[in-house]
Order: C-alpha cells, then structure tokens, then sequence
C-alpha cells in the first residue's frame, strides 16, 4: 500500500490552472528523486493528474491504448510521488519520483532516454553519480593506466590513507580560505570517498538515501 | 563563439528516426548538466534538432511566434550541449547543457519549473546539491535550534575539526567493512564537508566543474 499522501503534496499543481493541449493531455517528466536522473516523459490528463496527486503513485494516459496506465501496476515498478511542479506557462508538469526497482522503462533500462547515436548510454544526471559511475565501470573492468584501478589494486590502507590525505587538504585550503584551492581539495576527497564506497560495494544511493532520510 | 562540436555529439540523435508530432515537433527536455536540474521543456523540429546538433547551442520551434528561437540569442542565457539522448519510443529528447548565467527561464528563474501550489519552489536535482541548498539557508537565515546554524556559529575550527572525525569514521567503518556503517559516515562527511563549502561561499558547482574537467 502506498503511504498517505502529504496535504501540500496534493495541492501541489491547481488541477484548473494547467493548459492542457487540444487533446486534453500536458507532458509529464518523471525525475529521479535521489540523482535526478530524467527517467521517462508521458501524459497526462487532468484526471490521470488528480489520481497522481491524490494517490502518491503516478498516473498516465496511455495515448497508444487510450486508457489510464497506472505505472508499475503490471511490472511492479510504480513510482512514488515526493514532489510534482509545473513551469512557467503552465503547459508541462515536472514529477519527482522514487522509482521502485530503480527501473522504469519498458525494455529493462532504468531510464527510457538510454538511446545515444546507435548505442544505449544513460548515465544518472548530477556530477558526484557519474562519476561514481565511472569508479564502478573501471572496477569492473580494469584499466591497468588508471589511477582510479591502481588505487582500487591497493586495497583498503592505500584509499582510507588518501582519504586522511584529502580531508587533511580540506582543512588547510579552508584555513588559508582559498576558493579555487578548496573547490579542488573537496573534488579529491569526494573522489576518494566514491572509490572507498565502490571498493566496498556501498551505492552512492545509500548515501543519498541517509541524506534524504535526515531531511525529513 | 561556440567551441566545435565533437563529431560524436553531432550525430547523438538520428534526425530521420525521431518520431515527431502531426505538427513535425518533438518535445525536448532540457537538463543541466552539473546537478540534473530539469531547467525547462520546449519542443524542436527537425530542423531546430539540426541546428541544435551542429551548432552545440540549443535552437527550439516557437510555437507561439512559429519561428526558430535560438535559446538566449537575445538575454544572453545561451545553452551550450554537452550531451543528447532519445526515448525508448523516439518521440522525446533529453538535452544535457552548461547553461550559461545559471537562468533558464524567462521569469528570471534558474529553471521553469519553480511553481509549486501557489508559491516559487525550485530545489536542484540532486541530493547533496539540495543539502546545500538547505546548508545556505541556515546560513543566510540562522534559526538558534539547527544544528547547522550551531556549526556554523563555531566557525573554521569548529566545522574542520568534524571533518577530520568524519573522516575518521569513514576509515573505521571501511575496516569493518560494515555497509550501513558506511554509507552513515560517509552522509555525515558529506554533510560537514558542504558547511565547510558555505561556510566559505564556495558553491558546491564548483566542486562539480573540477570533477567534470577531470572527466574529460
């Protein structure tokens, strides 16, 4: 069963004030609530959108089958709703998900905008994700020019030592209160840290998920 | 002037195969590229897919004015591509760009979708760039129970001496190897590691451009 749906939640979007288009459906851009990741585009109509915001689990019009499609209700992949805004001129919807089975297209692929040139690539969206991405990439399949593999190769007294290092580094740009050198030592230690978690098969998710978590 | 486009990213998207609309248009989202903010949805044809293609700035179809509209021509918000990706049924774009001045919207906002309910509400996609946010708030408007307001009072020593613990921990729980312990410690070394970001103005984009240039 899906949890109760916050007051502010339903009230999110005026279902009256949305332009919808002459066939009654606006856009609706399904994100990722932890990375951000865009994982699909569909439609909706005004009562796919009430049922969204009064169920906290998304709602579509199928245009294809001209029906409601009620995601995940088949596959088990729903998505639970954490927050919904619309844009500027009001003719397109901005839906915030935690996407159950972190899967939500169709063809097995966590996002349905995999398609690049003529192969699939979906990287998630912010900057620490991909790059994690790439940390978890090279562990599998290892480079031996890498830095990132050498690193790995040396186990857990080789990366906690370079994260002592780059804390250290943290503080020392901090305490001459230099920006540039700050912004680069924070970028070395959150590379460092992403490569402990990968070498413990701890998802940057989790972390995520702890933040998140604490917001609330 | 736009630098070259990479020959890869010129032909990211098939133009003969994208599926558009009866009036020739396909919706393209349009997402930043440091923290997956979904910064606005306009629609391309294929022409407008073209230029954006060849020229690595983005170029819509007005359906308003029904003209090309080369986004930022006039206030200067260019859009520079860094990636372009097509759905599972080639009939949407996801549009990866460095958004030039930070503000996507007409409105004078970062992105347009900020509308939520009745009020202006438009939170970066990613979780720690939201645990930012929530960190410059503190600081911009201090409330005495928070813990951050109390960490920020303390100042340089105070907030330094917590990421050296962190760090600690986060070596620790690596040693036991313990997931959940480490995914906790390392939330919390993000976390003070981002007080130490506002506590010297530096913004978290910063630490995201070190990390990209590194990735290319």
């Amino acid at each position: 069963m899906a949890a109760p749906v916050s007051p502010s939640l339903q009230t999110a979007v005026p279902l009256d004030q949305i332009r919808y288009n002459d066939q009654g459906l606006v856009p609706a851009i399904v994100q990722d609530y932890l990375d951000g990741t865009v994982l699909m585009l569909a439609w909706m109509n005004r009562e796919s959108l009430q049922r969204t915001l009064e169920t906290g689990e998304t709602w579509f019009w199928s245009r294809s089958r001209q029906e409601f499609w009620h995601k995940g209700a088949t596959s088990g992949h729903r998505q639970r709703l954490q927050a919904m805004r619309y844009d500027c001129d009001s003719d397109a919807l901005l839906v915030t998900v935690e996407q159950l089975g972190d899967i939500a297209c169709h063809t097995g692929e966590r996002s349905c905008f995999h398609q690049v040139d003529d192969h699939k690539q979906a990287p998630p969206a912010d900057t620490l994700s991909q790059v994690f991405g790439v940390i978890c990439d090279r562990k599998a399949q290892p480079t031996p020019d890498s830095y990132t593999c050498k690193l790995l190769a040396k186990g857990d007294n080789g990366i906690l030592k370079k994260i002592g290092e780059e804390a250290a580094e943290v503080v020392m740009a901090c305490k001459d209160d230099d920006p540039e050198a700050i912004a680069g030592e924070v970028a070395d230690l959150f590379y460092h840290t992403l490569v402990a978690l990968a070498h413990h098969d701890v998802d940057l998710k989790a972390v995520y998920r702890r933040l998140q978590e604490r917001r609330r």
